[in-house]
């Protein structure tokens, strides 16, 4: 008996399957990786494991003797809330390369707003010549929400560019140089001290709506936010109203609650805000079809699964 | 006999001259320091030493036995061009401070053009919701042209976010990791294989102009700029015609030959162009007085002079 083929599934368009599909190929040469749809019934059957990119839900009750998924993305908010109620066992990308992608594009975005880029672009379009003093790192607060494998690696990369760093997150976090926060005490207290808020949150029941108005007073005026996590975890018109009040000085967004962003959308023509198109923390295809290779590997020699997403948690 | 005071000659305004003089005299306690003005022609006679920042050389005339003068400023060009020929030894500044923020300049500005901040927010003006395709920094290389204390730190920044560096100066210079181009070959050997080329000479009779139409041809198309250094080193019109004709992708500009910028220059408005208004490097007042307190105690103690200016070389 040949070993049992090894379904992808996703709701992404055909040509973007079929880039996963080859890229998980050439880093697991001895599956056999297809389209759900291209499984007969009884190859179905055989299925134990599947990869998925946004699954639909239908699509994987087709499965009957399915015992986990890999999924090739870190965030599973999405799948989480279109599955409901399940006991499927989901296992979520962890990838080294990732975030050292998305630590860079932190370390990026806030040196644009450290280097007061915001205003000098703006400055450039009134013809204006004026330099502002400039205020050294070292007396600089970068506050990071979110201290699991991202924010570690964004906070450890705020501190070697000489920033004060702390991080929020569920439990203590053990980085040394860097400050750490839990609790909504702990949140307020973190936020009183912050010149760049970066939010680096899974979206979960608990984070949903977090940075509401009442959360964001506590930051100081000259604060900015740059929030490269889910949308729905920032209390958009919030942000509008502490924007446009001048009690926050700018947000750098690059995920939005429903995406792509709609073109009538305020975030477009607001001055205090970079808008992103979901840039700040590309998927490699390879590194990433390295680690599910290694994941599956692992199964079919073992039977030894992934950590699995806590489903009471969210991730 | 008290000791001699201690002149600050300047051509800056009052206001400026008096936030130097203040913070001179906070870093040296011991020494009177004062306006060359301010001074009768007995207490010039007795000046050996003076501290300068744009010294106006009929000034420094009327000190007949001065010895050596220090420089605020790391830039001595616009100095020497005044002085014409002399034998008066100049000390520049020497700031591992000002190192350490021009070099944080170059990441910043660096990681603005490797993530691609141009076209984001060109594309937000548009309303454009488009992600493009990330290249990590292990394959890009960034070109470094000046290798002195601000060329070496801006190279080991770079170094740290992953980037492929190369150092173009008048000697070899010996940097872990970065490699080393000398002479108008090495420079054109950088060039080739450079995306993005910082500029951080000295204006010399060598450097002036050498970034002309000829040897900025040597740059790929998809090579940006960026100039901390002087504006005379560029050729301003061939800079232009390059960027009109798609030859390079980006010039990030914080150094003119005439500064301020003047309202009605190209720059402003170009869509490949990001102007800044010289505020890379900012002078620390009190680290810089710090450094030329140290230089004088020592001078004041044994007669001992720092480093000069090769008036030859120019730096």
């Amino acid at each position: 008996l040949s070993r049992a083929k090894l379904p992808f599934v996703s709701t992404q368009d055909q040509a973007a399957s079929e880039q996963w599909i080859n890229a998980l190929g050439q880093a697991m040469p001895t599956e056999t990786i297809v389209r759900l749809q291209d499984l007969s019934e009884q190859e179905r059957a055989r299925c134990d494991v599947a990869i998925v990119a946004n699954p639909d839900p239908a699509l994987l009750r087709l499965l009957p003797n399915l015992k986990w998924v890999h999924s090739v993305w870190a965030g599973v908010d999405r799948m989480l809330a279109e599955l409901g109620a399940t006991d499927l066992n989901i296992v979520r990308l962890v990838d080294p390369q990732l975030a050292q992608t998305m630590a860079e594009a932190v370390l990026a975005w806030t040196l644009y707003l450290h280097r007061d880029m915001p205003t000098y672009l703006a400055q450039q379009k009134l013809g204006l010549w004026h330099a502002h003093d400039y205020i050294a790192p070292q007396d600089k607060f970068v506050g990071v929400m979110g201290m699991g494998a991202l924010g570690q690696a964004a906070a450890s990369k705020l501190l070697q560019a000489n920033f004060k760093v702390g991080g929020w997150s569920r439990t203590h976090s053990q980085l040394n140089g860097v400050q750490s926060f839990t609790g909504v005490d702990g949140l307020v207290q973190m936020l009183e001290q912050t010149d760049f808020l970066i939010c680096l949150l899974p979206l979960t029941p608990d984070t949903r709506g977090l940075l509401n108005s009442a959360m964001m007073a506590h930051l100081p005026t000259r604060a900015s936010i740059i929030n490269f996590a889910r949308g729905a975890i920032l209390i958009d018109a919030d942000l509008r109203a502490a924007l446009d009040a001048g009690a926050l000085k700018h947000a750098v967004l690059d995920v939005f609650e429903h995406e792509p962003l709609a073109p009538d959308s305020w975030h477009w023509r607001h001055e205090r805000v970079t808008v992103l198109p979901h840039c700040s923390g590309p998927t490699s295809l390879e590194t990433a079809s390295a680690i599910v290779a290694q994941n599956i590997s692992r199964f079919r020699a073992n039977g030894t699964l992934p950590t699995t997403v806590d489903l009471k948690r969210g991730y």
